[in-house]
């Protein structure tokens, strides 16, 4: 295997760190990283197996020499796509990180997203300074504002240079990272002394090689106390089913996760596992059997379950233009209470799709703590001249991703490890093929 | 090396685990771990060094054969020592998974401890079932009682055995998993079929080899508020400063992650850490020119922190006969008081310690997920027979950990690591020398 | 004015309270209160305008004297319709008013509402105890279970004569109270020593002469966390719109209400008043402008707002048979997004319905009060042998209130009054006429 | 009786509110209050007793007619004291009233309190504006900083003069509006038209007339959760008693009301009641039959409680020059230990102190709404050239209170009231006498 998670940089560092830490590690100070060190991208192994150290990652964190003279430098920060817990924070640490360890003279805000990184667009970027972020953690949302969609590569590569930008912090999604790559790539192209660091951030946690992106955490919360509102609905009528659509798109990891955290659903459907409805290992068999001995149910549902129920054509394309999932939620709710008035059993389906209220809200502790960890290693790692990177965190470290890896795939729930079984397990569920499809 | 992490185990597993989980890798089901699963204890390497495949551990999870026959089992759940939240989500996980998966027919939980497990105590075990369980989890504290100390080895091995308990759960930090050592060294003597299964706990987060005990993450979570209101006490008025003494007797992981989740805190002092008082690199000095350049400060003290400052001479031991730290809390705030007296500087210190409000709340999301994980794991590990051992999260995978191993030593910050560094980098603070008494 | 708010009795009250309170005002003890106090329906006047004593209350409280012989009574408590938050704690402090204070022998809690006071329903009641009942306040919902519609008034009373049943609490809104006058009149007319006394359940605290129903404090705490998120979103992108459907079938107070928690709406849109779309002092032209101005708005929609806006004709009914409100909500997503469509303006509007997120929560602490408040001064009213009443909170004192007086029509805002007043100044929205309708 | 609550006023009304209200009641339309609009002081009465409508207060709300000519006004907020959940909204609401609604041209916030109305102050008052103030509600504390003690009246007149201060709103306890009464007098003898409005501000709720203090609905919700945790505490062990002292220097509205809200304590011990400790009616010998009956027990204690327990002689002053309590709270927690190993019962008794934890909280919702209704009824009054007064909020109205009331006594818990009542009722303490001290 040929040192498939190499990080580019942007050329020799000569520039001694301010940061005040150890060269030297065993005397018990803070350390800088030295460039030789790696974290394995597996560390589970057989007995007997072999293990390639090759299948390893970069290490973050800070650099003894950096590439850029932190006097001189001008950073830059952009937030794209869909609100996600912990935005701010994130820009919070970098501005902090870059201004009062490196001392960083210029960080720029960039106004709502790639749509404020092209000459001619309404919003100007501001100079970011300490009052105005005191306290921005507890807003949700993102202060710099966010847009969804693509821009001209060139016009705002065009803009950095203008702008004489030496780094840009691209704080988003898939489709954030994808648009980061672009510009890593022209770059490149253009032989540009200009770092594109990525802080990857997706609620639904399917980033490869991060066992946890800021917002998750948060997530798993909010949806947890939908799952618990949802237990008290359905456990204060006759036959009640409380039914909760939840985000997921492509993994199940919230609903999983959720799930884990409430142990009060007794069914959870993701995209990964192919759920039948009818028959008797089928869905609605089980709910009914649940409901008839313990008086009520509850559902956690991803909304990227159970698409091959739906006929095929579209569901339509989001702002971003990805394409929408069809409606999972509804249609379960009415294909359950057809089957209670078929057996002529009452029944009451209390129905939440709580998706927005998890978005906007603010980061919780466990996601602050990521929150500030990704924006600090980002820092660092521009700083030393690494591009075309994003910072994740990685079994308990953290790690230098290349673009190229993050946008090459999306994570999925590995249905054979403790997460699912678990999940499995609590809700004692029936066990599903997995869906080919995801 | 000679696998240092060897679990024992009670005998052959002849009967058929009726969890209804694939016996296959790659069939995308929910897999039985095989026995020969390691995690390695180290995934951070220089890029040239080689891997030792033997520094690994035992990877937790479902067995497919069991050494119990699950339909005669008798369990037993004891919970001891100080409160830490959560402990009524890992019972409760701990029922529900023998229960309703294994089919376990008793499960009886042990009243106040090591001290309900003599006979002639004043309480007598109660059978667990799900209804009076259901919602423990909103319960800060235990449902079981807990107590401090230790009681007679042998008087326990007994009452065990006359009341034909097949494996018994303990939940609780150092000196309980101690005695848990103590139980399974006198079963393995006596040569009985009793399994003994440990869930450390630990709010300070000390545990060898276990990456974040349950608990942790709510202490995090409510240390964090505590310094937000510091915070708010402190820059409410001129020249304020919060003081805030958060848990941590000889590890600093409580007031490190506070610190990088609240980032509100300018100064965190650890027990790892040893700082200076007086002079041009000591507290003092740094906190007045704070106060001066900034009008407040806030600093987070681990209660372990500072203890050379004392004479020597005992503070006294707790009732589980730990000695007690010193007050580091009180004896910072009259000393800050007493440095801004002598400089003639107004100062009003605010001073917090929160200590058994944080001990005792119910566990946060986060929280709730690892109790439930570590108490499946716990319950999988002695259906098999396995036993003086403890389940421990490790790099997002779960292990089994010998009980010797983890009461030989405590977890300490790695000064040298991503969470230290980040602290200081978070908080600006001096770099002092580490403290060689921890 | 002739005594408009009589409450009857069962009789003469000939048994001494076992309360031990004082039987005389003045000596600092706390007290039975007397028949002839009397809570002034009005506490307002002008300067010059003669006040009439007749407008006022009986004063709610314990009794010296009462009607049940309390070593004799058998309780029994019901609760109906809809969730609400809190309905567990007021069940928790009847019972522990009745069990622990009167020492009433027999508390029975009726299944499923109503339709648990038949004979032949599938559930029967069970008498409640302290250890199952004491920690149901960190629950949503009811421990009782619910039900809607309604059940014969001969057959009821018949059961509560079989049971020998001498005071039916019963919690519930609208309909339920409703029901509980059907049950009064017929035990009146047989003649039956029977209590009804009800304690008024309605999230949307629009009974008469009640300032604050149970539930709707925690409405408003958990609304104005949904305006919150809904700014969230709002303010993050270009030209945001955040839109907020909120609880309110006949009246504002939670749209009003929650406007002033939260000071993010700048529209409060609410039955009362009867809004205008289009025009220049129209509703578009107003978010227009305000979207034009400062880049985003939020608004506040009661679910019973602008029903003037749909064609006549019925949205169907509710499971309790009432009718339902159109969807006001949608139709205000699509008119706007029309509207900023006609004027080529970008725009995103995020909708947010959190309806049963917010009816399934347990109570927040300022309804905790009320909700023991009310139970308890039920259970005052039923051992002194009033009947035919609900208890409830007016002007910071408690009153007896006859069910005639409740079912007889629905309290609203006051559009004169601070409330709403204020809600005008907080959002400075247009000064829309009174709507006639309602 | 003669008009005891009068208001002053600077002179006749002569500027047109540019509010855009109704000028007509039962048109339907917001209005403004006319000033013959009275709230009775009282509304319980006896059935035959005369209602005397001088007992009366002037309604609060905003004036046709203005004292100010809005375009010209130039206000000033200072918040003075402890702190108190709130202040910011108060200020933020203040702010918005003045500035969006009377358009009034500058605002000042005038920093740390009176020490920041002096003339070589080291801190100058700022001018406010939105954007600093949009989400300083999320924070605890005071945004405009605060401070204790008195400075000299003729020095901060002179200041409000030489500032063109045409209104000054004072936030803060009882030494604030003492001060702001001093202000008052001065201006008036110098026959300045300069307007003197109170916010009271007390987390003890006992301003006299003022239903509910902003800060007080906060301080139950936090007292409660301790409460709470002390519970978890206390049933977590053999023997366990929880020992919560809470605010409350001279009145027990906070315990009392927390001990409705928690349903935890099984005793609350206030300042307007003497209990004993010794003897068969005293509180030791209750707390042992409780925990010998039940296993545990939770006492909610105000800081003022108990003080005739303490040898004459002072416990010292606070910053702001008021006796502090003697420690009722570790006085207590020693005795009951002395008790318990008097009678060689184990026990284990877990002292709770959060005083500035609640102080320090951001307002929660209730809280909330009180603080926007105050500070904008404050704006109006001053508008109005009304001065030397309070608004508060009486009866679910909102009326003016002369300063000179406000500082002539403290509003004690009436013991023979419903919350004192019920406080007892729901512990089932012991009826002990009132304490003639106090």
């Amino acid at each position: 295997m040929s040192e498939p998670y190499r990080i580019a940089t942007l050329g020799e560092s000569r520039f001694l760190s301010p940061l005040d830490l150890s060269q030297a590690q065993g005397d018990g100070l803070g350390d800088y990283v030295t460039e030789d060190r790696r974290i394995l991208s597996r560390h589970e192994w057989g007995a007997r197996e072999p293990i390639d150290p090759q299948e390893s990652f970069e290490k973050a964190g800070p650099r003894e020499k950096l590439f850029f003279d932190p006097q001189k430098v001008r950073a830059a920060i952009v937030t794209c796509g869909g609100l996600s817990p912990g935005i701010n924070s994130v820009v919070r640490s970098l501005f902090r990180e870059l201004h009062y360890n490196y001392r960083v003279p210029t960080i720029l805000g960039i106004p709502f997203g790639y749509a404020g990184l092209v000459e001619g667009s309404r919003f100007a970027p501001t100079e970011l300074n300490d009052d105005a972020l005191e306290d921005i953690d507890r807003l949700g949302g993102t202060f710099l504002g966010t847009s969804r969609g693509s821009q001209s590569v060139e016009e705002q590569v065009r803009f950095l240079v203008d702008r004489r930008i030496d780094m840009l912090f691209c704080i988003g999604g898939d489709g954030t990272q994808r648009g980061a790559c672009a510009l890593f790539r022209e770059i490149t192209r253009q032989g540009l002394p200009i770092a594109i660091v990525g802080v990857p951030k997706t609620i639904d946690n399917d980033i490869p090689y991060v066992s946890q992106s800021f917002g998750y955490a948060t997530a798993l919360e909010r949806s947890a106390e939908v799952i618990r509102c949802a237990h008290a609905e359905a456990r204060s009528v006759e036959n009640g089913i409380g039914l909760v659509k939840l985000m997921g798109r492509h993994a199940g990891f919230i609903a999983a996760g959720a799930t884990l955290v409430s142990q009060e659903a007794n069914f959870v459907l993701v995209p990964e596992v192919r759920f039948e409805l009818d028959g008797p290992m089928g869905l609605l068999e089980a709910i009914e059997e649940r409901v008839r001995r313990r008086g009520h149910a509850v559902l956690a549902v991803a909304e990227g379950a159970g698409q091959y129920l739906f006929p095929t054509g579209d569901a339509g394309r989001d702002a971003s233009g990805n394409p929408k999932p069809h409606d999972i939620g509804t249609f379960l709710k009415s294909v359950i209470e057809r089957r209670f008035a078929d057996r002529q059993l009452p029944v009451s389906v209390k129905y939440f799709d709580p998706s927005y209220l998890v978005r906007s809200s603010p980061a919780n502790s466990w996601d602050r703590l990521i929150c500030d960890q990704a924006a600090r290693h980002a820092a660092h790692a521009a700083m030393a001249g690494k591009t075309g990177l994003v910072v994740g965190n990685w079994h308990d470290d953290w790690i230098h991703l290349p673009l190229e890896t993050v946008i090459a795939g999306k994570k999925r729930l590995d249905l054979e490890g403790a997460l699912w079984t678990s999940a499995l397990l609590a809700t004692g569920q029936p066990r599903w093929q997995p869906n080919p499809d995801c």
